[in-house]
């Protein structure tokens, strides 16, 4: 039976970080939607533009994106999955220039920032801010530079038809985003696989009055039932003072016993709760 | 009594977020000391180069700063104080320039598309990606540009001599950068205020086995002695997988007995423990 290709969105440029964690969860088979912002790939998913919709919670240098949290407190989805991109920069020139040939390298300065060693290694090339990771190797590969080359992703070498001349350019190899699978919550279960032999995870978000110990009260609803957290973070509510939103990530099922249980324990404590995702676990 | 002005580095141009946080904390009698990177901010304080340096550490948008959180445990130095700055992008062109000539706006792309509502409404100017916020006002102000602003921040529009034409370009207003300041331990002390009249905050890293209710139990040295919590972040340790490092702001002073009998209580709970500093809360 042929079926068309599900249509996911992300954010950036084809070639983009994201468009990797895509690939890591779909691979080939898949259409891929880029979108300007965050706000514009949720609310591509709410109209059913897209079937699915992959957005990058945390980086391990840059910390959580909290503007993709307040994303899914405010749009109604599942995260059905997570995938771990490792951001790894590559030098991509147009076919046959060398690398001796190169004096000016472009791309995101945050790109260009994580590579710093590099650059200080060849003096004689020249760092060029660009508008974009992905669009810096577009634009390379589209004017047939010969002197210069981009920063970027190995899917936007291959995409726009680079030649990858050195690989791992940043000073910081511990460099790695979590991206999350988002479906609409009618479409969220048919597309899960089943739950045995695999390890899942449940994202939640609940708020609690910032009274002394509440957070403790609140993971005792876990801690007494040996249920284990994976992370864990607060935010101030913005406008509430004292008050606080903790985002909790949790190893287990919601088909488990044991874990509605304390779900329906925290849910006496808190202000606020909502399950954002049962998924498998990511690599 | 002549006193020279203390040297504070910080990360960024002349006229960046940081500099403004640096005004918040020393006031006007300082000389900044601008660093191309985080790490550099803290090479000079270490070299004793600067007397102080100023650190963004979380930002309401883009979460935790976790590259400075690893400088923290890496370097000694002791917190001794917190701002919190609004990041507020205001449009600044030379002087003479009006609202109507413009039809270019240059600044640093993730500036820019925190501004896309204003770009949406005016039509007219085109986004223009330039390497840094600061450099982009300075640039725009030192080639008298007619046709062109930059955004960024208000000090940088007084550094550089440019006039404000819109304040608050921002779309998300809700975007605020809290920086610590730092200094070595042997200066710590003797910089802090008085204890009374203030509340004050604690900043700690620690590191617990990841047996489920680990954290839950360290939890108890602070719950179960009534200290409160103002944030709390959990990181996984990079090489050594199921063990993780918490961070945590409690609200105290270290000079308290109940906050070192729970600190005492900590330290048998955990693996590692530090200290980061003790400091006055910011507004």
């Amino acid at each position: 039976m042929s079926r068309s290709k599900p249509r996911v969105a992300f954010q950036g440029e084809k070639g983009a970080f994201s468009q990797q964690a895509v690939r890591q969860l779909f691979g080939e088979r898949v259409e891929v939607v880029p979108c300007q912002t965050f706000e514009a790939v949720f609310v591509h998913l709410r109209d059913k533009k897209v079937a699915a919709a992959v957005i990058p919670i945390e980086n391990t240098l840059a910390g959580s994106v909290h503007e993709n949290y307040d994303h899914l407190v405010h749009f109604n989805f599942e995260i059905c999955g997570e995938t771990n991109v490792r951001i790894n920069h590559n030098l991509i020139a147009a076919p046959g220039v060398r690398f001796r040939d190169l004096r000016r390298v472009f791309s995101h300065p945050v790109a260009l920032n994580q590579c710093l060693r590099f650059f200080a290694r060849n003096p004689k090339i020249q760092k060029e801010p660009f508008y974009d990771t992905a669009g810096s190797v577009k634009m390379v590969l589209e004017e047939k530079l010969t002197d210069a080359a981009a920063i970027g992703s190995a899917v936007a070498a291959e995409i726009y038809g680079g030649s990858i001349l050195r690989r791992a350019l940043e000073d910081d190899r511990r460099n790695f985003t979590r991206f999350f699978l988002l479906r609409r919550p009618e479409d969220a279960r048919r597309h899960l696989p089943a739950a045995r032999n695999r390890e899942w995870k449940i994202t939640l978000v609940f708020s609690t009055r910032n009274i002394p110990g509440s957070l403790f009260r609140a993971l005792s609803a876990f801690a007494l039932r040996d249920i284990n957290l994976a992370k864990i973070e607060s935010r101030p509510l913005r406008g509430r003072p004292w008050e606080y939103m903790f985002y909790l990530d949790l190893l287990g099922h919601t088909d488990d016993v044991r874990v509605q249980k304390a779900l329906g324990h925290l849910e006496e404590l808190a202000d606020f709760l909502r399950v954002l995702g049962c998924y498998p676990k990511g690599d």
